[in-house]
């Protein structure tokens, strides 16, 4: 490596050149210790001083060691440009990698926490329950503040859960259900009020739809969260075009919100440009505001600084980065926050399902012939391409995504090792594999059918009614 | 003057450079009708090419003879960096000119049109009534769309009226009143119904106050409003921060706007920046959505598009620039605006009185002493320095700001004629004119505070309630 390091640096991303800092850093001490000639230490000193001025021009923080650049994603939304990093926003996943996003390195370069076997436990322990598949299985992965949440219940504090949906169209696939599903569970172990955010304003402000139209999704997304069992006493549903112009205290914090964000902090977080609509500028405050219990006076019968735990989708996570670095200087507490990774398309985990590709998901008014149908033609495989091959050299689970959708829905741990065993082996084919999940979803998707079809308008209209919850703060 | 126009053209605003482009073509019309020799007409033709070339880079418009650059604020903030243009932008006015802004010019720069006499006339004729002083003293001086007003009024179709205020404190002068006690007038003319935006979210976002502050001011302010006299069964007062939460129309017209607004758009119009909260940013649309009848669902009965008329000081016109450009993109009518000059400071027309310079203002609590004594110690003068002089070659009404309050505030055509030309003549003193308006002013101002007294909370609630005015469209 020569002398000046500016060459190659500006193709490097914040996160390598940290680890470059530190190399280079240990590389002077070594030779320090070793006594090494005075001008190759001063070349190595020079070097070192070169590289932490380009992490701190890169990055806008000073190197500190053992520290990677956290929060990163404010200063370069989240992504370099790299062509071996993953792209996530709060639009789009993308990865070169069919295993998926790393999630670990996500961690770092978001700057939360991961949820280890301590914290699970501890769950387990607070609860007095098994933990839900989600956690057992890294589904939900990393946490902001999850310990403070479990500190205060374990001192009788109670806390609310807030998540939400951007209803873009009435078609709602099954990787949607994931944050609901889990929600309703931690409603359940924890027994908490829960608001539910349908953010028709955001869907109407990026695509090109009528405010009336992004309202009937939202009414129709509802049934479909209903569906899923939330306890009508304990949740509130809203549409933020509806509750926006109902409640005397969401609007107050959004413009809280509005008065401590700049357009370079949006700028920086979501990659806004001049070019977009002031609709979209301002968006991330609205979806901030439910994070503080004031902007719900019915529910919480006008109670302040009740804490927030939000369960959501990774790439959700920079409107709460931005909620909770807005907080303290509103006088809200910051939400805790729990991170799920993203559900594969068919097609592999380098991007995440979506509606808008009909053959990218499996929807949750899909037939169970369709569900077939689907599985079998666009499940990507992790098999060998001949039986003999499959059979001698066996299939591979990490980029499998018939087996990647079992940990998402097969209750059965055990199942799913015996699945997992057998296929990795060679024992089990992809069809067999692919008839297993088609079996699991075939049935799950048809109980959630005939929910839905028992919710009616006058349950939706009593869901997305501001009133008081039955719980006492 | 050289070939080459570059040197000193940078220097110029867009319509000096307009005038520039015009005289140059002029002059290449000369040469050609005066068949000079071809050498000298080239060089001119060069010339003319140079200067519309640069008139375009600065504008952004291809120069068109006899157009001066027309909504030009749309560009460049409404204002060049010229010392001797005026500055208007809606927080800010100033002007090196002791006879105050020139209006005319402000008129061609924002692309508005002139209340003229016939415009005035016909008004008269519509309503069957003298026009308002402020009429016929040009102290609203321009126009957009008013004949559509008429040609509609004319028949049978009405329209409603929308003003507003900026609660920044508990203070208003006699300044603020000159929108109120104008549209006050348009009310009882017309007989139409009124909604008046106070902007307490504004204040909020703007200055170093809690949303609790401001919206008290708002309240506060509302007595002032409510003691000028509005009919409390046609008029409507909302605070933003409270009516935004009660209304099921007014957010949904409001992202409306904002997704039909662009960052470039308002740092254009109304100069933000980078730096600036994005409450700032989205702010233009709280002040255009009450443009749409859509936003009082309860007042017009959910009926829309029906069309509002702006009495306001030409300062907002951004703000309703804006509003008209994005109107027919999402289906709603263009509100027609009548505009008013400012409210001259006590210390001279340079600048417009401004409530947080209590020595500029005359305030809506000063007592008839405090009255008598600002104006004899600030009210800038337009009197000779001696009374020798001052008998020999009279005062100069144009720069006096006695006598430019007096047209505000005297009712009496007659006796303001006299009173010019006596001070014009020398006649008459300073003194003495002082005086009259002291005692113009201070039977006028304990009369509102008269009135303010009589304004209970239990009137505030009921303007600010939302309701069905008596008026059927």
């Amino acid at each position: 490596m020569a002398d000046s390091p500016d060459c190659d640096l500006k193709s490097l991303s914040p996160l390598q050149l940290f680890e470059r800092v530190t190399e280079q850093g240990e590389k002077v001490r070594a030779l320090k210790a070793g006594k090494a000639p005075k001008d190759e230490i001063d070349a190595a000193v020079r070097m070192l001083l070169s590289l932490k001025l380009s992490y701190k021009t890169t990055t806008g923080q000073d190197y500190q060691a053992g520290l990677p650049p956290k929060d990163l994603v404010l200063i370069n939304n989240g992504t370099t440009k790299e062509e071996d990093e993953d792209f996530v926003d709060p639009w789009n996943v993308q990865t070169s990698n069919a295993k998926g996003v790393d999630y670990d390195k996500l961690i770092v370069r978001f700057g939360s926490s991961k949820i280890d076997t301590d914290l699970i436990n501890r769950i387990e322990r607070a609860i007095g329950q098994k933990p839900h598949r989600f956690l057992r299985r890294g589904i939900f992965f990393s946490h902001r503040d999850m310990d403070q949440i479990l500190d205060a219940y374990e001192n009788k504090k109670s806390f609310y859960l807030y998540t939400g949906r951007g209803p873009s169209s009435q078609a709602m696939h099954v990787g949607h259900l994931i944050p609901f599903i889990f929600t309703k569970w931690l409603q359940e172990v924890f027994d908490v009020p829960l608001v539910i955010q349908l953010t028709d304003d955001e869907k109407y402000l990026w695509k090109d739809l009528t405010t009336e139209k992004a309202y009937e999704y939202a009414r129709e997304n509802a049934k479909d969260i209903i569906a899923c069992g939330f306890d009508i006493n304990k949740t509130f549903i809203f549409s933020d075009l509806d509750y926006l112009g109902t409640s005397t205290g969401f609007y107050k914090n959004i413009v809280k919100v509005q008065k401590h964000v700049t357009f370079n902090q949006v700028k920086g977080i979501f990659g806004f440009t001049d070019s977009d609509c002031i609709g979209k500028i301002s968006f991330p405050a609205i979806q901030a505001a439910p994070s503080f219990s004031s902007s719900f006076p019915q529910i919480f019968n006008g109670k302040e600084n009740i804490q927030c735990l939000i369960p959501c989708a990774i790439d959700q996570d920079p409107y709460f980065r931005m909620t909770r670095d807005v907080a303290p200087r509103i006088g809200q507490p910051k939400p805790a926050l729990l991170h799920s990774v993203f559900f594969p398309a068919l097609q592999g985990a380098q991007t995440k399902m979506s509606a808008s590709d009909p053959n990218s998901s499996i929807f949750l008014t899909d037939t169970p012939k369709q569900i077939k149908t689907k599985i079998n033609k666009h499940a990507f495989s992790g098999g060998r391409d001949t039986i003999e091959e499959h059979r001698k050299y066996g299939g591979n689970c990490d980029v499998d995504v018939s087996f990647m959708y079992l940990t998402f829905f097969l209750e059965d741990d055990d199942r799913l090792e015996q699945l997992k065993q057998a296929y990795t082996s060679g024992e089990l084919l992809t069809g067999e594999l692919k008839k297993v999940l088609i079996e699991t979803l075939q049935p799950l998707i048809a109980a959630h059918q005939e929910r839905r079809k028992q919710v009616t308008d006058e349950m939706v209209k009593q869901f997305m009614t501001p009133r008081k919850l039955a719980f006492e703060f």
